[in-house]
């Protein structure tokens, strides 16, 4: 119950962060709606795609896809107040990546796959739906550039199932404490400009 | 049997579309075929993976690639004639695009889905051909920033869900309805370049 | 056996090939392990999607994660030795082509597929990682405008299908027939630059 409230609150997000960016390549409301869509359900489709993992959640639930819609328009009309609340939506995005690892990792858990592909769902989950937002809109994926995004998934999704896997803690339990830790670590990781370290090549070709 | 053809008839546009965006970036002829193929498949391709809808079409019916291929090559062919006949285009893109959407809503109706998964699902069939086209163009796709594409999808999948579920129109009368209206406002969305409401969103950051 | 040897060669200079990618756009090591898997392994999760043949390798297998991830951290650090063995790296990358494109084939043979799709699968298998890796980076798939690329995967397959269908050789001496051909075919074509014929189209609109 509590995550599915979550859950709604996490796409919320993730669609806003998503319309805004279609609004910065002036896209028509279609485009910020598909955007939109693309950002908050893509990574979760991906991985359900590529599991096997059928069906897909906005399948067996779309009103899913009407939320998105909704928040989508609704960032139109409020983009300039949006503005405004910077910090506060970066919670909400810090919530959405983390809550996303962990219904990832939970996914990969409940169909029995070791820690390798718990680790790949929850990245698949946290971070797909932006790095697809980013091709759609024709530019390099953020995430490949900036701060411990993807690192923040795989950190959160480990403690998740050690919690689970060696300590037995309940699920919900286990899904409280590492949302709360993995929050912490990723506005940590944006406050202090945390990274990993980038790789630069230069080949003679070019 | 008529939708076969008019599938046919789809595709082969659909293709052709895409064949000629290759050309504008300069592709060899396996380019000119890959984004002829994306373009005029990628859009049922997408729907079938995301429904788990198996196989899909081109897999149960493998001759549609040859077909694709075809008109991709024909097309480099006969390039300069196509340029003048940029009317009879718009008409058959607007059939492919009218058509895919009326597949993509019957695909769903089929699965026993409601409302929202039909309308997506014609979106999805209808358009997704042509993102997948520009995405690997490399460009923006042009959907989103254009006139009434996506809208007309929609429309039209509406138009054919009430024909059939409110009013008990057979499936074929109900596929030739919707047909004729759908090209209809397409046409005219092009004529009096009646578009959707841009988002232009420009944040303090950059 | 000895083709998963040479199998796990083959994703390793993948992975190692789409780290360079990464590294020519300065991602940070998120981006390069990412790079490099979606180049390694990304034609054939697609194929299998496409054709719903799960579960997918690297879920069956997910040391080929570890290793794909290994090597690509591997390039970051030895990129300027890596630099000067372009010959080798050319001849693996080849491997790698030729070797992917028998591997597509043989899935859609085992699936009871005809001749179209067993050429569709080894294509799609054969290029699909490399056109993904040009995507997440942004930029046109470079084999839409070089050397016979996706020609090389298209006659590997027919010379496969052809010696195991009409001259009922077995599957591993095929496979080790079509490989060394394969690989003379590819290297020769970028010896002598051999590619397909350049579509170039120009409308008046733009």
């Amino acid at each position: 119950m509590l995550l599915t409230i979550l859950y709604v609150i996490g796409i919320t997000a993730e669609g806003m962060s998503g319309a805004l960016a279609a609004g910065r390549h002036r896209m028509d409301l279609f485009g910020v709606m598909f955007i939109a869509l693309v950002t908050a359900i893509g990574g979760g489709s991906i991985r359900d795609v590529l599991f096997g993992h059928y069906p897909l959640t906005w399948v067996a639930n779309p009103y899913y896809i009407l939320i998105i819609c909704v928040a989508a328009i609704l960032t139109t009309r409020i983009s300039s107040v949006i503005s405004k609340l910077e910090s506060l939506f970066l919670l909400l995005d810090s919530l959405g990546l983390v809550l996303f690892s962990i219904i990832g990792a939970e996914v990969a858990r409940k169909m029995d796959y070791g820690f390798v592909l718990i680790i790949t769902s929850a990245v698949i989950t946290g971070v797909f739906g932006g790095i697809l937002r980013d091709i759609f809109c024709n530019q390099i994926p953020l995430i490949f550039q900036k701060e411990l995004y993807a690192g923040v998934a795989m950190i959160t999704a480990s403690l998740y199932y050690v919690l689970i896997e060696y300590f037995n803690i309940e699920i919900l339990i286990a899904s409280i404490i590492t949302l709360v830790c993995g929050i912490i670590l990723r506005l940590l990781a944006i406050y202090y400009k945390i990274g990993l370290p980038v790789f630069i090549y230069e080949d003679k070709q070019k």
